[in-house]
């Protein structure tokens, strides 16, 4: 069966979004191979076909899905062999995390390097960006990214509860890695691909895990180059 | 096999032991009676028997386990009907969420109201409890307590992850409640037992799930009484 991924794509073919990454991890995990296809922000016309304006989108034949939870669950579905989720407990506490990092991490991270995604897409997705978060935030990109130094240092201590899990095993879900490890690690691996920076500091375990993370599938994570 | 759960015990046979809580609802919800056994917090020697100084104890025949975590993994080990976790994937991000509640939500919110706990503990546990709470945070309980209505509504906001889980589902865990949501529950019901206040405010969907909690076992969290 075809299974084709719709993402946000970059210059030189860097593909950022952390939920597309969320929806590559989790097709690797299945064994899945998708073809990818970069779409550009600003060009809603290239994914209108899905009926709504949100990449990644997965098209598996003929179903068509967007938003990268339901993704993960469609896969669950139709790919049960090696869980994502591992029952519905595990589903519903994956959603627990979704929502703890798309609420206290990304949009506290994200905001501090937009600036510096201007550098890795084309233009017109550039002006599209600074337009949409210089109005959800009613700052300019430069005043957003002023203090990311002070900013950067409280985000790591956020991932405190993680660190605690990664104490006593190599995975937060455990011996081995499963969809709530692909979210915590989308944030991390956009900040790899767009910050001048490493947002994480030598030593730190969560620095550790995010390189057994990269290690995974061949290397999947590496294939869009880390920019600091 | 004789059960026996040690935990802290106030005035009036009041349980208010946040960690004695999430012991309770997983034995409960493996279907298990064991017996109560209060003890106060200043009488050490009450159950030196552990080699350790922490409460809740769980004596389940030749097995002593303290530590509410490892307490919830002993029963799902030894009694794997109706399970707390399902799963390497499930007991992981349990895991999760023990580390998040107890870093994020407990340290912020049991300060506010030591003070108000004095009210139920004896006079040695009380004196017990001031000296070592003003220590460990370097203020009197007055001082905690100073500004705690704005702390509360901060305290408030940090569950959001958890409404968005149950705008889709009646509990943490899905359908039926699971060990996560007994360690969600267990400050909040430490707070309905020793606040003169609702933490919660009416209409919060929090506050809908944690009466559908305290339902839970022929009404098992309102075997201490509210103080608010």
């Amino acid at each position: 069966m075809a299974l084709t991924l719709y993402e946000l794509g970059g210059l030189n073919d860097r593909r950022y979004s952390l939920y597309s990454w969320r929806a590559r991890y989790a097709l690797a995990h299945k064994g899945l191979t998708p073809e990818y296809r970069p779409v550009r922000v600003s060009d809603k016309a290239a994914f209108a076909f899905s009926k709504q304006d949100k990449v990644p989108i997965l098209v598996d034949g003929d179903d068509t899905i967007h938003d990268s939870f339901r993704i993960a669950q469609h896969l669950e579905t139709k790919y049960p062999d090696k869980p994502l989720f591992g029952g519905e407990i595990g589903q519903s506490l994956s959603r627990f995390m979704n929502s703890w990092v798309d609420r206290t991490i990304v949009p506290r991270l994200v905001p501090l390097f937009i600036i510096d995604l201007l550098g890795i897409v084309d233009e017109g997705d550039g002006a599209h960006m600074r337009r949409n978060i210089e109005k959800a935030f009613g700052k300019t990109l430069e005043e957003l990214a002023a203090n990311r130094e002070k900013d950067v240092a409280a985000i790591r201590r956020l991932f405190d509860p993680v660190r605690a899990s990664l104490r006593s095993q190599p995975f937060i879900c455990g011996s081995q890695p499963a969809y709530a490890d692909y979210i915590v690690f989308s944030p991390l691996q956009w900040a790899r691909i767009v910050a001048p920076v490493d947002v994480l500091e030598p030593g730190d375990a969560l620095a550790a895990w995010r390189e057994r993370m990269l290690d995974l599938y061949a290397g999947l994570g590496r294939t869009t180059p880390a920019r600091a």
